[in-house]
């Protein structure tokens, strides 16, 4: 089936810190940033995180990921893959993803 | 008056870096926080604080603050005094304070 429309995206500079913060204090976006932060590029499919909520829940904190700017998504054949827009969201944020990467499971 | 009971307290050590996000990702708290990095220790008393939100909502952002470990309080005379818990906060989360207040104003 695919998706219905390409995904919108706002880049790292276009982001206020409110914003940025607000993303990662989540603890499934947390999962889903660190599951990434552990991936190739474009290596991860929507379907393949392990986080315990249903489709549309996902995918609103993929909407709010993306609109972070900590995540890019594309269609690839039937499906969707991910990166962690990393290299721009640490020239915006120094530090903060490394903030939150380096306490894999304590995020609760 | 004063207030009723001496105020909780979470040292930052104990704070995990959701808490700590939750807690910085809201623009009356974000204020409350560059409000107290400008002031000296122990200078702003609870009141003089510019935020649009009344004495309920604003003794709930006091009391969150304190949870994420950025705020200390005790109370003096009939008031009750603020400190950003500054240094120790930075050594448990380097380089997040700086990030939320390299962006005055820039937070909504």
């Amino acid at each position: 089936m695919g998706h219905r429309a390409v995904p919108e995206h706002t880049h790292p500079d276009d982001v206020p810190v409110q914003v940025a913060l607000a993303a990662l204090a989540d603890p499934v976006r947390l999962q889903l940033v660190r599951e990434l932060a552990g991936a190739g590029d474009w290596e991860r499919s929507c379907g393949t995180f392990d986080v315990p909520v249903g489709k549309a829940a996902l995918s609103h904190h993929f909407a709010v990921l993306r609109s972070a700017g900590l995540l890019e998504q594309r269609d690839q054949g039937r499906g969707r893959v991910n990166r962690l827009r990393r290299t721009e969201f640490e020239a915006r944020f120094p530090g903060l993803l490394a903030l939150v990467l380096r306490e894999e499971g304590a995020g609760t």
